[in-house]
């Protein structure tokens, strides 16, 4: 059942032949489009932006609006579900969240509710419903939720965090208590992101922004086998469609096997790893989101395309690749340059996939 | 000539055979030490206590006559550089290191003097002779610098950075101007190392704290070849001793192979890498530091123990391992802790060792 216009980025994902490579950007609806910001200014703080149903609607669309995108992604935060636990959560200019009451011990792990998240998550099913009516097939909508883990780390730092003290003191000296944490995030996530599904979400993407920060086993301990979880937890098929799923660990680059043991569809990569290496690690297994580096977008066009079509070629022939950035979209990007970008992929592409 | 009671570092280095795995500390010497602290509050900022041979020799010292450390390293900062060459280094509290005078255009590239380490720098030779003076042989003396690509990112950010978008911008729009800071600062390195050695320094660090935030193709081009000019230019060997030299990229992980290409004895590894595949990954090209997560000294001792062990296990038996933290040492680490990481180290290896 054909329910898309522009399909190209599930089939990539589900490394079916595409005429073009699609392209998407994380953080594609932001504060480098001038559009955005005004928006923001009339909704007040961030979370009311996001509670917002019409106004995070608009800025969800803003970038589809001015670039040929082959996805759009639902404007929220992963930072949605600790907030519907009740942690209070607050943004400081400069300092980013920050939560009145963060996890500290197991008693604070055990008071923690699971939210339903058609009662205090029912605005990130409302915006994904209103979205995909205003799409009208289109492209797909993506859903997303954070990790395990790299929710964890905010409500145990109580905010962003550059080491880690508190959440790794609690991984080394009471790792029950982490555990216990991890286990209800992970329930919480595999509730949320199925009724982002059943709200009509098209594919979904979990981003494990913290999993780099870990040594490798305990990557595998505290944060991929949490997602594996969640990926046997998803319903994998709606409206007769495959929901595909990417997993994104920033830093995760020396663990592409492991993470393509998991059932996902997709690996996020950042630019710190070659992504034609990385397709020969992980053969014909999953498909492969990325990875330009954010920051060659401060650049001019020719530098752009040569980064494009240097990232096109190492990835070579053949199905499976979603163009990406290897993190968000900086802030103070040219919006002129994201044009650049989005058009390069997919002039460049063009020839390549045709034969591919 | 045998100069030092006791070698296990420098033999560990060279890949000799050890009795125990010897084990040193990065930033071993400094805040979570109260007496540090007290002869930090005496110095005034922490440039002064750089410039102060006394105090500055009294600190690199401290660590020792608490544990059994196999090795001592300068008490010093990779922006004594950058101070040298007129940038106005300054401290601001919780935000770290600033420039009064960042770098942003090619004239400013151009007016940067390369400063004589007999000079402007002789603070840090000064110290080198008085510790190896206060040492008497006892262990070995570690000298370090930044790497040219480490040293640039604050530079050009003018103090501390998340995303590097000043240099990163200029490595995408201006490659060359920044290749000209880099060999600036590579020629500078050289300088200032080949003086240490001669002020007696017995070992060099290369600390590349951020070569991981960029791709592995600039990685080759902005980081490691500077790092490979710079291993080239030292003098290898003084007082009839091998002078080995360790290049350490935090988020290097990746590019180990390369690493092991330039020459260079050692190579530090972060938590992030397992040491047993990357032994296997290198051969017996270069010995490895490291590498376990700081964060294990906030647990209990038999979770310290059960750490290393594991690292020990990892490495297998044989000669070129030298037991580090992945990063510094945490400044919120309890200093009990550390005692009982440096004898786990001693105790743990020394049946391996001596059979290995």
């Amino acid at each position: 059942m054909k329910i898309l216009k522009n399909d190209a980025y599930i089939r990539a994902l589900l490394r079916e032949s595409v005429d073009i490579t699609p392209v998407w950007m994380m953080r594609q609806a932001g504060r480098y489009l001038p559009e955005y910001k005004k928006i923001r200014a009339q909704a007040g703080d961030f979370m009311s932006l996001c509670k917002n149903t019409q106004l995070a609607c608009e800025v969800t669309l803003q970038p589809l609006r001015r670039y040929p995108l082959d996805a759009a992604i639902l404007f929220s935060d992963i930072l949605t579900i600790p907030d519907a636990m009740g942690l209070g959560l607050y943004f400081t200019t400069g300092e980013g969240p920050k939560f009145h009451f963060p996890i500290r011990l197991k008693a604070d792990v055990d008071k923690l509710p699971i939210p339903d998240p058609e009662q205090e998550l029912r605005y990130v099913m409302d915006l994904a419903r209103t979205v995909r009516k205003e799409l009208a097939g289109t492209v797909p909508l993506i859903g997303f939720a954070g990790s395990p883990w790299t929710i964890a780390t905010y409500m145990v730092e109580g905010g962003s965090s550059k080491i880690f003290s508190r959440l790794k003191g609690m991984l080394y000296t009471e790792p029950a208590t982490l555990h216990l944490l991890l286990n209800k995030l992970t329930q919480t996530v595999i509730l949320y992101l199925n009724a982002q599904i059943q709200a009509g979400v098209q594919s979904i993407m979990i981003f494990d922004t913290w999993g780099g920060v870990l040594s490798g086993e305990n990557y595998r301990i505290f944060s991929l086998n949490y997602m594996h979880q969640i990926i046997e937890g998803l319903t994998r098929e709606n409206e007769g469609c495959k929901i595909p799923v990417t997993l994104f660990t920033k830093g995760g680059g020396q663990w592409l096997e492991a993470i393509a043991e998991t059932g996902c569809d997709a690996i996020g990569l950042d630019w710190t790893t070659d992504i034609g290496e990385a397709r020969h690690r992980v053969g014909d297994k999953v498909a492969l989101q990325g990875n330009m580096d954010p920051a060659v977008l401060y650049a001019p066009a020719p530098i752009i395309e040569k980064e494009v079509a240097s990232i096109l070629g190492a990835f070579g022939k053949g199905e499976g690749h979603i163009f990406n950035l290897g993190h968000g979209v900086h802030q103070d990007t040219p919006p002129e340059h994201v044009r650049i970008f989005v058009d390069a992929v997919h002039r460049l592409s063009k020839n390549d996939a045709a034969s591919g």
